[in-house]
């Protein structure tokens, strides 16, 4: 988001929304429940993924579209190496994914032979709140050695979430995080949000996310 | 930073270019010297700007800028408990500071008293880098817990920067991260950028960044 207030970025934005619900749509034809992963860079989207990936072992179909603002497939040959598709899409800069981002994602994803799609979105807690790309729910991952006052501070990507994810919490010991400050900041904007605290690197409280996470993706493809 | 490409946009940039330079001009008629403090949201700003501070003990006169995305002074007021003057810039949801808002700050600090003002940018790795506020450098802060790989997925942020701060070096025996994967990816970007590896939490390694701060105050206040 630019501080730019013209009728053309309205119209922008109604033609994203317009994407959005055209994807959304080819999602549920093909009984695929999607995930839009949100977090400032470093905060472990990735290795979220992947963790997700190797939990998972096979009873779920993944595949993964990475938003990055270069061309690098750092992240996107990861997810290759553990198994499952994934597609890059390099914004050229851009700091945000949009729906027509992910549409050219989807299209180059085997729809027919998956149950979940993760998009990973690019690092910033600014900009990807405003877009709504045509997935079914919001997940941001918070991270502890970024501070418990982030809530506080970028306030608009936490309302629009289903989940929250705080990761790194084996980084506790070492550095100034007080959960409870954290969690006032969090119910404030988005009250009972589902939150699980959780490493990725030492695996601690992993087990709850892949639980729900599962029972999401079944309930979904039951309505769909 | 969004998606948009009109002629709309290049005429603000244009503006902001201008604005920028009259800041400049304001700046260096005061004989102030002024750092755009970028990073990523939790990667140490406010506790280097603190930090930074207290181990001048007022050999040099400072003044903040602190950009929010959220009318919250959370920052401002720990920079004023520290005794030195510090504006609130709101940006009202917005991604990055602008010259604009770089004046109305200014606006507000007592520029006779000062020799340094630092603007610490909002907690973003893309947008921030587009615009030229009327610093005279830029700064940005990696931290180690965000991992080694940053230069390689956020790059434009890396090109126009004068000095790279890594943060966090204390939680290096904690988590993933090869300083030399993470320093041969800034050397492509920017080579031989002069990198402070330093820690705000156990004060290791800021003794250089405090010496190399005052030789660039003292050898701008000599020319301008």
């Amino acid at each position: 988001m630019s501080a730019i207030r013209v009728p053309v970025v309205e119209k922008i934005f109604s033609a994203n929304d317009r994407m959005a619900e055209l994807n959304r749509n080819l999602l549920n034809s093909h009984n695929i429940f999607s995930i839009n992963l949100m977090a400032s860079p470093g905060a472990g989207k990735t290795s979220f993924i992947l963790e997700t990936i190797k939990r998972l072992n096979h009873s779920l179909r993944i595949g993964v579209i990475e938003g990055d603002t270069a061309p690098v497939t750092i992240d996107a040959d990861k997810i290759i190496a553990a198994g499952m598709p994934a597609v890059q899409i390099n914004t050229g800069g851009d700091c945000h994914l949009e729906a027509s981002m992910m549409s050219d994602g989807l299209n180059q994803l085997p729809l027919d032979d998956l149950d979940l799609v993760i998009v990973e979105n690019v690092g910033n807690l600014i900009c990807p709140a405003a877009w709504d790309l045509g997935t079914h729910i919001n997940v941001l991952i918070a991270s502890v050695p970024e501070g418990d006052d982030k809530p506080y501070k970028y306030p608009n990507i936490y309302r629009g979430l289903k989940v929250l994810v705080v990761n790194k919490t084996d980084l506790a010991p070492f550095v100034k995080f007080d959960m409870d400050y954290f969690r006032q900041g969090v119910e404030m904007l988005n009250p009972g949000l589902v939150t699980f605290p959780l490493s990725c690197r030492t695996g601690d409280g992993f087990d709850k996310w892949i639980e729900w996470l599962i029972t999401q993706v079944h309930a979904h493809q039951q309505t769909s």
